[in-house]
């Protein structure tokens, strides 16, 4: 919070009223976004085009990636609120329904590859817990999933639930990668054939 | 080729010592890269490090983008040169045999990562090109390899090799993502695994 910010919250009601603009400067933010893509822009330059002082933004979201975690994180909780997968869904459907949903939304696939690569370098907090808790709460639900895949018999007894799970969210991404590079890049079938690679043998 | 660079190849004896002068700065370039990481470098900086001018690295190399994907070109060739993996090697432990190998190369992981990133925006074509070439040869040369697994009962007959070979590349891909994030990611034994799962059922 600085002095400077118009926005700065000085009672209960004012932090409401900073939470409401917050929420404002991100939806903003995130039309941006799906408009020109996140690729070299800078928070002066999103800031003009959302509206709003530098100031404010350096404010709410501290960081050009913050924001942009922030962005990618409320885009896809979008996403994925437009379809809830039936829980007898096999792992490799779930995340090929779960790719189809972001690929909907413009510009987040090339959002979630940029802070991937993020998150690996020197100097990028924000974008490594970010991605490293994702990736840990994805596994962590699928794993469950399995779980229950295997009690049903509908995935072999004899493969560790937590390495299918880092298995098919890995593959899922690395697939998507392929297939946007390459269209002849089969990415469901892929997903499908790991899908019948899980099945119990019969 | 600029009238102002120095090095600018004028006969075939010229042409004969640019070559080595490029090789030489990639070289050095590499090293530079290894030990401060490819992020927030401009062409500039790693002149000055390379201890070249800007024209000759201009001249030589276009721009900041193709001197990434040549040191990381490079660097891939002699990580590679190091391990001649068996012809009967499985795809998963070719493919974790290519990734210890690299990860042994200060900086090469989150410069893949970060031309893979590159690759998906808009208006990066030395990444574009690199990366969806790179691919496309990896998946036709596993694809051949799984032929040969299949055509020796190493693999079951039942599957769609260029699917495997995509399958196999994305999942060591995302799967070394992980394990980066967080090394609790078992990244071996999960292209184990998925070995296991390509075994002709017993």
């Amino acid at each position: 919070m600085t002095a400077a910010d118009p926005d700065a919250p000085r009672s209960r009601g004012a932090y409401a009223k900073g939470i409401a603009r917050r929420q404002e400067i991100l939806d903003r933010a995130i039309e941006v976004f799906a408009q020109r893509g996140s690729e070299r822009t800078s928070l002066r330059a999103i800031a003009r085009e959302v509206g709003v002082t530098h100031a404010a933004l350096t404010h709410y979201f501290g960081s050009l990636e913050e924001l942009l975690v922030e962005v990618y994180r409320e885009s896809e909780a979008d996403a994925d609120s437009h379809v809830a997968p039936p829980v007898e869904v096999t792992p490799g459907e779930a995340m090929r329904i779960s790719a189809e949903e972001n690929r909907a939304i413009p510009g987040l696939v090339q959002l979630y590859s940029r802070l991937v690569a993020a998150s690996l370098e020197e100097g990028h907090l924000a974008a490594h817990t970010f991605v490293t808790e994702r990736f840990a709460r994805l596994r962590a639900s699928m794993a469950d999933g399995v779980r229950r895949h295997q009690d049903a018999g509908r995935i072999r007894a004899d493969v560790d639930p937590e390495l299918v799970a880092a298995l098919v969210i890995a593959a899922s991404d690395g697939l998507q990668t392929q297939w946007l590079l390459d269209g002849a890049v089969d990415h469901e079938a892929a997903l499908s054939m790991l899908d019948r690679l899980l099945a119990p043998p019969a």
